[in-house]
């Protein structure tokens, strides 16, 4: 099965030193459990909702080929909610109709998950974030995705609170949020069922 | 810094139980060593010069941005020698023409380096692969681009030889393997001296 994950640099697990993420970590808990995964990371650091809506066309089809069973999650949301010089990075309203694209643009290759974007340290940003992934979970919810919420279920997880104070910046983690990140999508019972089908 | 690697299956670490490959592994190396390296792995699994070079200058612009450092590493060859159903997937030429290609798209963007393509089990195939990866040290010479054979080195290498019987389909090594092309990597002076710049 060849999995890609798309999102931001959450997805491509900045700030951890052993270049896992919770997507590699997630991966080789599901191999240790004798599945034979293909893990493609298309995170990209920095991208919005606009961003992936705009390259996932193109980036997709080489790596999932009719001939073998394919899947992909997505990820992202963090940066749409951030404000920059007084304005937010992308308006609530195009958010979602980012994500309607993009699922719109996926479900055409193979099935979708979606992993809500994770807690950030700053107040503000952090009610953004909450109020985006429960837009996201309702619009996910209406298409039939399976929508993993984070942003609550992380904050409220100390290791992640304490690995983002670690890291620096507030935003992104180190190895042992994104090892809580991982046991939390691994533990879920969307991604259990694609498992159980390797 | 922002690196990106691209190639195939073996540029992705198919067959590492860990999920990091080379590539996870030399950057988790030089992250202890004290660096911030953002990473990109864009190989993918199966693919020739020929799909490298279709794709790679839509892949690299949205990762390698004009305000951050930027680097390219690429690495392919196995799946160009190879010979199915009696006929080479990529003719030694055509190979050579796709390499000046990429390296040209990417010079655009970054400085670049080729880690020559590793042996594999089967001698025929690694007698074309030794042969490519001769020329696609001569072209990249020719280029200014530094190229670190593999092909003969890790032919040499116990570690690497055994993790390809172990792994069993004769062409992707297990972690072990991978952890010896990542040292190789690891102590290149191209590589060292990216490195002290970052």
């Amino acid at each position: 099965m060849r999995i890609a994950f798309v999102g931001d640099s959450l997805t491509v697990g900045v700030g951890d030193p052993h270049y896992l993420g919770w997507v590699g970590r997630l991966c080789a808990a599901s191999s240790l459990a004798g599945l034979a995964l293909t893990a493609y990371n298309l995170g990209v650091r920095s991208e919005t909702s606009t961003h992936i809506k705009n390259r996932i066309g193109r980036e997709l089809p080489p790596r999932l080929l009719p001939r073998d069973e394919a899947r992909v999650v997505l990820s992202f949301g963090v940066n749409d909610a951030k404000v920059e010089n007084g304005r937010r990075k992308v308006e609530l309203s195009q958010s979602v109709d980012n994500l309607f694209d993009i699922v719109t643009q996926v479900s055409k290759l193979s099935p979708v998950l979606m992993v809500g974007p994770p807690p950030v340290l700053d107040d503000g940003h952090r009610s953004r974030v909450e109020e985006l992934s429960d837009v996201f979970s309702r619009t996910c919810e209406d298409m039939g995705v399976p929508y993993l919420e984070m942003c609550r279920a992380l904050g409220r997880d100390t290791a992640y609170l304490d690995s983002l104070v670690a890291a620096g910046d507030g935003y992104h983690p180190e190895a042992a949020g994104y090892a809580a990140m991982a046991g939390k999508v691994a533990e879920w019972e969307a991604w259990q069922a694609w498992m159980r089908g390797c």
